[in-house]
């Protein structure tokens, strides 16, 4: 009955989606895990003084590896040492090392629920965890292009004076530079971005740059990302929790490809359900493609 | 600084928009209105008695009209005598009198705030109240499709295994018979719902009417609706007093076909800001303009 | 993983705990059953129809009676037919016999949850479906006096312009006539009632009567009392399927006296955890003797 | 109609004030400021990522100084350089300048809000704030005990097994080491925390330094603490722009000992309303006491 929710890394990231999730109740038990598990506990300790000061309670807990047997999902968010670096390779490297090591403890302990990969690069990552583990396709999934997607929602609602939970449509493929705005699937209330009235002539590629830099500015102001995937994972969280079946662009397994890589997909219970595939123009076509080479040379690389 | 929300009408509706405005903390003060005064006392008194029990805080008092001078927003919910009639011109007439008799009493609050209107034949009794008040067309709008839209998504949803909140697309035209679903509009994770890949065969005219008789279905168990049309006008409310500037099919003025009619609109502190107007097919665009020619005979009738 | 709630009775009542359910996203799953069926599907249908337009998700699904099997808590809402009724004794033969055909039939059908008994009178209709279930008194009790006591400090708080969350303390003994308030625990921010500082002299008794007479003035205005007792039902299906571990004043079994009868408890995953006994003065314990002797004549007059 | 708040400084604290704030959907705007501009627009950046993912909408700018101007609240929270110190007087050098800059700068907005201050050693920068400004003692105050009082409902809570959320009671005085817990204020459901019946025997003075070094632990693990005093802040910022009239514990100005101090306080939209004075044991009032002389003698220092 209990909705239980395992953390992997108590940084930034894994700490704000632990925040989000004890603010909005989404939860009924939260276990956080850092190996450093001194900073797992102080995040526990700050989580459970909210509890008085909340609607709703989640029991949070640290360090609990036996605990992570019962629970539903397991978030992986295990960063790199450097924040700020710009080779993908180098953190590929380092975080794929941490996974390698942390999965087998987890498989240890008869976790049976479904993983929820944040950890970067977040396509080829989820894809180890997936063949680390063995488990069906279905139950390993990354946040993929959800945090980019959002970017392009706030992106394209503040150049048309709209709230970015008007603006549909989807950023696609890797969570990372070959990533791009599926500009056909972008709509405003059912109108297409293309055929939407505004005073100013739209500049799609300037606003494609903007959603792909978004992330490295908040970076280099703030030395780190984590309210917007925070807020992603929460969502994502509460759709598992409550059999939601609900569409969120996720990096996924696409057979076609025969990768992990950012597309919208149904989620539910026993995780992902189904893998939509709008309707793309040749040019997106193959930029899904490149996304998906790219990934999938990453992945081989290791 | 506080938010004020006005309601006409302690019936089912009124009442149950309140309950959802303070069950969520929408607003900090609402000011329930109804003929029967006792009725919105004893609403009223409900309401306070959540305060102890809630997350936030919403005041709440009946009766009084002079407060609504200060409101930010005014909902109309005055309802019929009789509510399971399938008679719309006879419902008009007498909700028609009632709103009449009832907004000068508002204007002569000297509220300068928005108009939601709920009160059926809604197409029609927003026009009434806009032509009253003499206020801009911004100002005065109808919650039109937006519960129609609920359940367009919520039966397509059900017809494929999918959350209703992944469905996009709107129910345009009249909050009556002459509505329809908007097909070329209806898409679920940016892939159109004639694509969408299904086992079964999607009978769209099928869905559609099981969207039209919706409201019907639950009259005749229930006796009345209020849950749906409460939850999409809280949402609505929400989005005024928070200035999002939101996408929701409403009952808004139309100038091409100079009348009100569902469509979406983007609404903000000031009231609608922009009606979108998606590309529809010739079925649909003729569908349109029949409905915008029922709801203009309606109000000619008056 | 699932949280899942049956609602039985879809009258006010029960329909309003499931919209306060829905609107929160407190639960995962609802079965909202009804011996008029049309009435149920009717109220699961709207609740449906919110589907798109709520942050959470949550499945609502009609006279599943089968579905009970795997419901964590089930939720007694039958109400008599005649809701303006004074004699308590009529009403208390009337849904007896209505709990006393239910009853059996979920036990059918393997229910192994937490019964939460609305249906009035509420200790004596709470201590019989203990009796008829013959479950631990822990996982049967009733809402007892946790709207009398939400009126309490509604009540309090209007009378000394504080919000009702800041008043402490609580109504103890029969959800009914023979309740009172318990002033020796009522506090505002630390400081006693009875000290605190205010222009006007409190008069204590007849505060006392406001809160008494509170739903019988709710009910000739509007015909029956819904949102209170759904909040606090909400609140109470929240702490249960969080395992909160939260006090609320309920119709637990009491020891001492051998009756149900309204007292803090405490209460989490498994139900009753313990039971509060404040320190009263002389006569508070002497209404508590009376309260129970109330309750324990009404049920053996069964 | 907006409810407008503005956020002096864009560290953990600042930042997870609004991360809460716009999680929930407490208010409509924020208007984020450190005196590292980068760091305010990166984390305005991030909080407006969010807002295709959250219920509620909330408008989120950087380093808009002159939008102060139509501000409700503005929370203070300018930290120092140096987060694992133990020395409070070099804190209060460092921050007091700090202040003393900012201050003065908000005034010439034309500011008319509330101020609510965090920033540490709290009572004497909240003095010192009110001194500068010469605003009313009410609209002037600081967040005193109210995370410290969380943290003895939690360690009350955890030592009891029994939710936060029902320990009733304060932590009074200073926040820093004069502080005390007032344990002839702590009840569980209306039983005084020395009556309440447990296996094991309470010791009150172990428990007490655990609530006063629960800070301390958190800065050593996580290097900061923020989820605890942002929720306390989101809190208190939500009763003032609902106008709730609610008690928290706050450092408010005591007439009697002539200093801001922590002490429960009923707030609403325009402060600070009442001042509530539990009845405390002889030691509990020495305590009081002389933790006023602690805070009067740091600020008498600048």
């Amino acid at each position: 009955m209990k909705r239980k929710v395992g953390i992997i890394g108590a940084g930034h990231v894994g700490s704000d989606v632990a925040f989000s999730l004890v603010t909005q109740g989404i939860c009924d038990e939260i276990i956080l895990i850092d190996k450093v598990e001194a900073k797992a506990e102080s995040e526990a300790l700050e989580l459970r003084d909210m509890s008085s000061m909340t609607h709703f309670h989640t029991t949070v807990t640290a360090n609990d590896w036996e605990g992570l047997k019962e629970a539903d999902v397991i978030i992986m968010a295990v960063g790199p040492e450097t924040l700020l670096r710009q080779d993908r390779m180098e953190e590929l490297v380092e975080t794929s090392r941490s996974v390698a090591e942390i999965v087998p403890k987890i498989l240890a302990t008869g976790f049976e629920g479904i993983f929820v990969n944040i950890t970067n690069p977040c396509d080829v990552i989820t894809m180890l965890i997936q063949k680390i583990t063995g488990f069906d396709h279905s139950r390993v999934f990354g946040t993929g292009t959800s945090l980019d997607t959002a970017r392009m929602r706030r992106v394209v609602g503040e150049a048309l004076h709209i709230n970015p939970k008007s603006v549909e449509g989807y950023v696609l493929g890797e969570h990372g530079e070959s990533q791009f705005v599926a500009w056909s699937t972008v709509k405003i209330g059912g109108v297409h971005i293309t055929d939407y009235k505004t005073e100013t002539t739209l500049d799609l590629p300037a606003l494609k740059d903007t959603v792909r830099f978004g992330g490295w500015n908040i970076l280099t102001g703030k030395g780190w990302t984590s309210f917007g995937i925070a807020t992603a994972t929460a969502n994502i969280v509460g759709a598992l929790l409550s059999d939601a079946k609900q569409v969120f662009p996720l990096a996924v397994f696409s057979e076609q490809t025969n990768t992990y890589i950012g597309q919208p997909a149904i989620i539910g219970a026993n995780g992902v359900i189904d893998i939509l595939e709008p309707t793309l123009t040749k040019e997106e076509q193959a930029n899904f493609s490149n996304s998906a080479a790219v990934i999938r040379k990453a992945f081989d690389l290791l």
